[in-house]
């Protein structure tokens, strides 16, 4: 690695963000492997990070490199190592358990109280020149599949777990509230996992414009009115008298959470996806006697990542329709710009070393 | 059925009861069989309704027979039927579906939008002589069992429904809001499930003395501090220090709601079990982070009431201990009266026909 | 129905039949309705019937009418039918249960014990031209499909039904041994369902021809060397070294059951769809060291059939191709004669007042 | 460890063990400790290796310590251990999984490709005076639980394994064929699973007889005639008209198995717990229309060793009765001839350094 720039876009404080070259990470267990990271997503909890310093406990004291929606090149393996080998191409988990405690043993990893998940204080992130993991939380991507399309599986992977939370499955009815980068996908998911109905929420006409494009078969644009009275919006012009099977929130909004639940099928499956207030308002009662049943979510666990990479390598989800610009390094500050002002996407910083 | 009382306890209006003679049903169905009411308990439902004159959006239009939580005799049987005769002792499950529509063919026969359910307006209940059934819906009570014990076993389907719902095993810890009969109930039948914690929670000591001596292996006294203190104290005091497995709500009330959700071990199961405010203030974000699950709850369903029925027969749950005190039919409005005051845990009403 | 034949195909003994006139069913069920049948597929089991007379416990010991797999037009409507008009077309579901056993109450109903299922001794079939159905087991045909598709949702329900049983998800890798209508059904519901590789195994290659152009990513032409040798040739040969997720047997013959077993992933799910001799040589050690799961499978039920309506009528299932001929209702015997010759695929049969 | 004794029992080859002194095992990771040995029980497996020198793939190449179900107490650890100190008795789980693969990763490491598994060649058991092992795999008994109790916890883990595996809750009736050790626990866990029929089966009426004292309700002594008929008397016999809702299978033996899926309910599931040949007859048809479900199973896995404690801490399970025998270690070979001869259910051998 030596002559290589390990340049690193680090948050100092809110609203406080600077280029700091930092020593290359060194292969200290056998069964790791180093990325040279090629393309990093901007995230909106990035955002979050860069702006207020924090999410709910996660509170930054020092400085930190931002970044984990990354894909990459091995540019060097461990000796235990036997799936991978330099030059390969990889999406790369960002999130470490310990292996070792109930959570993890039970293959809820993503549960693991030591979790160390980049760019979630005070573990630094991906947007760095190389990055140190373990070679099962690095995905080979097939021939036909971009780096680029690499740096999209964290996202993707989070749609794949609410799916799979859901326990959706073909011919259901979704509804899936946030048409963001996570809703976008959360909608391709329900499509390739066979929802026969899936109707994109949102306040921003723009937004469902690209989601019917995407996934949506339906769209509503939410009205300034009650939740009941959206939720019955949506039965009604979604051909959905009884409600849906499935509804996932992916915007973390009151209003939203609130007509998931009465959107609602009898006996549906509620996800929450989204992150918001601590506290809102819920129509509890609404939910028990429809016996519906609500999944918390917390990332992706075994098995998702591997699957949204067999989704984008199959064609079942065209991933790379919601890059909005893809920007090299330097220019890192103003992508962050352009993601907080909520018009694009998805946008895509270059690794230090990769050419755009 | 000649000569014999069909005197029905009947809710003409808010706080407005009386006695009324009513024929005695005619079977019309061929499987459908005519129990003569030996007890019926009194169901916090029946004290709202007669006080209130609804509950969400059931609400009493016209007069209606009360109760539903019964055991009787059987009196006559249809010409279909083959599994119960004359004379057999049964529990009465008292709701009955279309079996015609998914949620029926899905085998959640609780959530069929045609129920017809005792004391739902504006369906009559059980506080009557005789009551008209499908034969598959009265469980015929061993010889061990008494019909007063029959009577508990609607209360008690309802906490094996939850315990399902929570998908709760053997060594597992449950925490149970709320020590009324249900909440009662729900910690027996965690204990019969083989649950090795069980804390019962309330606002009123002399229900967690009850609770103590009944199923729970831990008690706490809720107090008036933040649900999250509530909840810390609970896994200090009770040896949960990473949460309990599983909580069920039997009380409906927000600040328990609360502690429920912070008191519940990453990836456990929460369940809804009482009813109450349609909506409160939920703390949505510490659902979402233990990716916890949430269960509506609603009734019960196929199995529960046969397994209720197992569950006392068999001597794991002494269901008989609820039983606060027996009054003759005549004496129905002073149940209803002690029931409402909320010192007796369980008031029977004996039939019309039933000498106590 | 005046002046409407209702000619049928009666089975009379072993390899004798005749067409007989019968009178049109009445009624008697106010939820039941007519249906005039359109086109009938002939099945395998009609074929065994026909030729041996029984198929295990089921042995014809008076004349019957053989069929059942049926769709129709809706001739007649009892006074509660309210989902159905004359001249709805469906799909006829052709077995109906007791609704009120055990099993139907747990949404099982394909295990009642009192099952009345078409052309299964000593239920008459749908070789008719009339028959009588409870509304809830006709399945309205949207616009875009056609009677003949009608009549091929009975067997493609199977597949639904055998992929449920499965657990099958996303990404997973298939196996089905046979490539005959149902094997061909399972491949197409599995991609459907998401499955990445779909293996197609038989002994005749020019189904294994047919399967490759319908739904199989792979096909393996089953060899006269040991089981586990085509079961390591599979693996070999369509890129499953650790075996496949999920195995499918749509035969019944005992070198397929064998090698399915040895084909399984660790912890893979297997399904008994296939049905042959009682008793066969099993490999029981390599299915428990496998930790693998064998899922017993018998017809269908709830939500298979609309699923299976839906799959067709989104164009993920091409069901139409599997149609070899469609002959008219005098030429049934004829249609019988190439069903058994094995080269159709699947032989319809027009209903007695259908014109083609 | 100095001047203890680290004398182990070799398997040299077949029919042939010695005693050997061998190196007390230095700590090599962070996260081990070293147990001194207290007591190991014999498994059949033990016995097998010895009289055989291989169980199916599994062959002796070279000499290998046996045993593989001990306890003892803690005897040193790693820097990285927080959970365990010097002194402390544990159970031992005695396989340990990589950790990495996709099983590992999914919460069933048990079929993880490479577990290490004590004695089973080429890794040596535990019949030795000092082991060491990952912190996470031992678990502290609790004070109320000797460390001869301790020894039982793994067949009693393969038990409670078996239990999840069928999926089996309160009210349910199992059938247990075989009441060796195994057999016998798993109807311990079935009642304290809360089982309400329990039927054990053998072909020896002094295990039977232990076995009504142990945990059966019920029992039932297999005789020379066909599957079928004994699979009848035993639905006669105990109660169980329509089959029973879970069959466990701890013999390995054709006509076990063959009656297991006899006396099967519709809907049941059926677990293979026990090792036999490789190859058997087996009523797939049977299987077949009941829509059994069957699962293999392979040791145990997250939590079953946790809850195997519990069970016996809790005096739900008396898991000391089976103790036939407790010898000194250099009597090893003498408990190794009386389990051989089957008169025992289990022989302990106390650790090279226990005095007993």
């Amino acid at each position: 690695m030596e002559g290589k720039s390990n340049k690193s876009f680090v948050l100092n404080k809110v609203k406080d963000v600077s280029f700091e070259d930092r020593p290359v990470p060194k292969l200290t267990a056998p069964n790791d492997v180093l990325v040279a990271i090629a393309y990093t997503g901007i995230c909106g909890s990035d955002v979050h990070y860069w702006q207020h310093g924090g999410i709910g406990k996660f509170a930054l004291t020092e400085p930190m490199v931002l970044g984990h929606e990354s894909a990459g090149v091995i540019a060097q393996v461990g000796e235990a190592v036997t799936t991978l080998k330099v030059g390969d191409r990889v999406a790369v988990e960002p999130g470490y358990p310990c292996r070792r405690c109930p959570s993890c043993l039970a293959g809820k990893y993503n549960l693991c109280p030591k979790m160390q998940f980049a760019a979630t204080p005070p573990v630094h992130g991906t947007l760095t020149g190389f990055w140190a993991a373990p070679e099962d939380f690095c995905y080979k991507l097939p021939d036909n599949m971009s780096l680029q399309e690499g740096a999209l599986i964290e996202p993707l992977a989070v749609g794949v777990h609410i799916a799979r939370m859901a326990q959706l499955y073909p011919g259901q009815s979704v509804v899936v509230m946030g048409a963001g980068p996570v809703g976008l996908l959360c909608a391709a998911v329900a499509k390739a996992f066979g929802a026969s109905t899936i109707v994109s929420v949102d306040i921003v006409p723009s937004k469902l414009e690209f989601a019917k494009g995407f996934a949506a078969t339906h769209t509503y644009l939410s009205q300034r009115i009650s939740a009941e009275e959206n939720a019955n919006n949506i039965k009604q012009q979604c051909g959905l008298p009884e409600g849906a099977d499935v509804v996932i929130d992916a915007t973390g909004a009151e209003p939203s959470i609130q007509a998931s639940v009465h959107v609602l099928k009898n006996g549906g499956h509620y996800v929450q996806g989204g992150m918001g207030k601590a506290d809102i308002t819920f129509p509890i009662m609404a939910f028990a006697v429809k016996e519906a049943t609500a999944h918390g979510c917390f990332r992706y666990g075994s098995g998702d990542y591997k699957l949204a990479v067999d989704l984008v390598a199959s064609g079942k989800i065209d991933a790379k329709k919601l890059i909005s610009q893809v920007v090299p390094f330097e220019n890192a500050l103003e992508a962050f710009e352009k993601a907080k002002e909520g018009q694009a996407i998805k946008m895509l910083i270059a690794g230090p070393n990769e050419k755009i």
